[in-house]
């Protein structure tokens, strides 16, 4: 049988443990599971492509079967190059699915043979959001137990904080 | 490489086009998916759970790793009892988000080794029920496009109706 | 020009100033409107058609262009059957909102020439159902700002209730 | 200063930890919160008003300030009867809010001196609804970690099961 | 009988298929309906209002009754002006239901003599977006089947990319 | 009994009837309701926060237990240091309720002594932002029946306009 792959595109900035616990459960169902880290020129992140990556692949450390990588434009694209059909999304409530489905199906209508499997993250990570993470660590707080731990390090290196 | 198996439950009361597409696309991740129709006692049902098997073995023809089943009681004795790891669900819209991940996480409860994932019908089944098409066919008219040969025929034959 | 008719379908058990409100905007675009009462089986309502025709006719007295009919059946029938195109419907919720869209794309798949347009009610009318108005009236209470007055005297010879 | 109460009207067939959630909750804000069974005829509950409340009042015990009643017809009228202003309710969702929405702005027009207040229950009971605990236990399971140990008693006296 | 006068206003940067669909529906309807570019100063637009005028201009030639004009400022104002009393506006999905009724209250309220009347777009345009044909566009692939042949070449010439 | 105090967190960019309305159905509840103007160094606001203080301070007089403040940072720390565990917020729609959970729930997590009560404004405030008064306002045109008195005047003052 043929190794099944699937990608997990994202901007992780940072990676949050509801990324993580979406990247392991996929892991159950596929061989191998690529983080992609989109390289997105248009908005200011907090930290850098090169530093998400290297957050990312700290932070899944014993997960197997996981690997990252980054790419930038089209996520059919990349996919097209690395010959790559399936595409994992966490999915955790009204307003995302209707982005979520705008963009499963752009990338449907562009590429017929790509598929966007949807997962639901553990309850814990229901109102988690990647912004919410930044916003909180820009006041020099932290919701540590929402991260994984180098993820914290490099909030509390970046902006301070006791906590 | 172990086969990968998945359950796509339902009533399936009657199979539509738009399960067949679910079907399709799951058989492209699985192995083979399993069409479990859910035998429940407690609605009044257009077709038995026979007619609704033989229908679906009709419409799945072609459609290579699909096969057909049925169950009673919960979903979760039904996979553990076939060492089934993994539940396929359509997602069309905002009313079945809610309903569907308050079902993923009951299931998710009583078995944790469980997973759901949730799949994207075709745009042209965004809109399309089992229910509203039995309320059109008791009607005598028919959503053609929208339901297999088979079960066209089968509402025909049921209801009568000219188209 | 052609005469523009437009039906404005329900079940209209009963009608409720929130109906009224749409009638009367409908009536601004359209020469003839037509509030047709669905005679469906299925449910026990309070009031017979026949009581929710008269029960309207008094309503409307006084918005030009509106009159009242019943049907059974589909509603593409019955406009295929009276020639009219348009159907109208209010919307008030996000709720509403996806039953709305899967009856009119049902109804555009039956016949193509058909179409349907949605109207926002006045805001006072947001949270307005019939079902609403039917329980608290069967408890013996009245919604009366939201009731035309010849529904707030049926609801009271009906049910009894002081207010 | 006077003493504050609140309602928190429910069936409570049967109370979930998700309504213990609230109720705990809302003791903080308010010297005393009535819980009011509501006796609804037109349902066939699974424990009778009388079990519930007994279900009711061995699983709020050691919360202070937190009571139980039962109430039929409209919750205003209770409210009016007790000199209650302030009903309190839990919201979990979307389809929840459309819903609660219009409870509230009804209850409101009944009575404009009586408050709806919503609380989010822990993220835990993001996805516990009493008809799920029903389901589950109707068919020999058990949700134990989301009902208070007499109502899991009580589920299995009523339907058996090993869990 | 009046002439009977529609606007459909937006921004239309680019016009869709999808805007198509909605500008031939509403032809159906009304005798004459303008399209409307909003010249909004505050956003930064792929097309000048004068290019999107003339895309318009291009992608609606055979549609009976349509015709383009721009305006700037508040809906309400352009239609006092030219002594319009109808808006229509296309509705995909949840997410625009709520922006669509704050705008269409918000007109009602500075002028309760307009109406806006909402359109289901046909099946094939539930998920599209100008946003997403610039976003696509802008990686140097096009959406090509979702926008008139006018918008594509003016989307190549601006953007390059093969497809 | 212990004097209670709530905070009504929120950007009062300018403060709306809406808002008035929600505090002043949280005065009937708390002994003590301070309206808190978020300083939030990251958005260009029509107002300075000295001025929407002294717009608030004008728009509330006469409402007995509303004051005001302002703070800058996370509103968890705001709380803390002022010795307050109830924040109130007005709910008026599902796109609110997603945005205004994920806060509630970080704000739980961040300090789980504090709670978030939500309260459904009236009727007539359901389709009614601050960003809606903004734009219309800065076209020269005025929600006059939305806004206090004080803010009409000012928003004049700012941007002119005759009605």
């Amino acid at each position: 049988m043929k190794k099944r792959i699937a990608v997990y595109p994202g901007s992780f900035d940072p990676v949050t443990n509801g990324h993580i616990d979406i990247i392991r459960r996929a892991c159950t169902f596929f061989d191998e599971v690529i983080v992609a880290v989109l390289a997105n020129r248009s908005k200011t992140p907090i930290f850098t492509v090169e530093e998400r990556l290297e957050l990312l692949r700290q932070s899944i450390k014993g997960i197997k079967g996981a690997r990252v990588d980054s790419f930038s434009g089209l996520l059919v694209e990349y996919m097209r190059k690395n010959d790559i059909r399936v595409a994992v999304r966490g999915l955790r409530a009204v307003s995302d699915l209707e982005y979520e489905f705008q963009l499963a199906h752009t990338n449907r209508t562009l590429n017929p043979d790509m598929e966007t499997i949807f997962l639901m993250p553990g309850v814990n990570y229901v109102y988690l959001t990647s912004s919410t993470v930044r916003e909180v660590a820009s006041h020099g707080s932290m919701l540590s137990t929402y991260v994984p731990v180098p993820v914290a390090k490099a909030l509390r290196r970046k902006f301070g904080g006791a906590q």
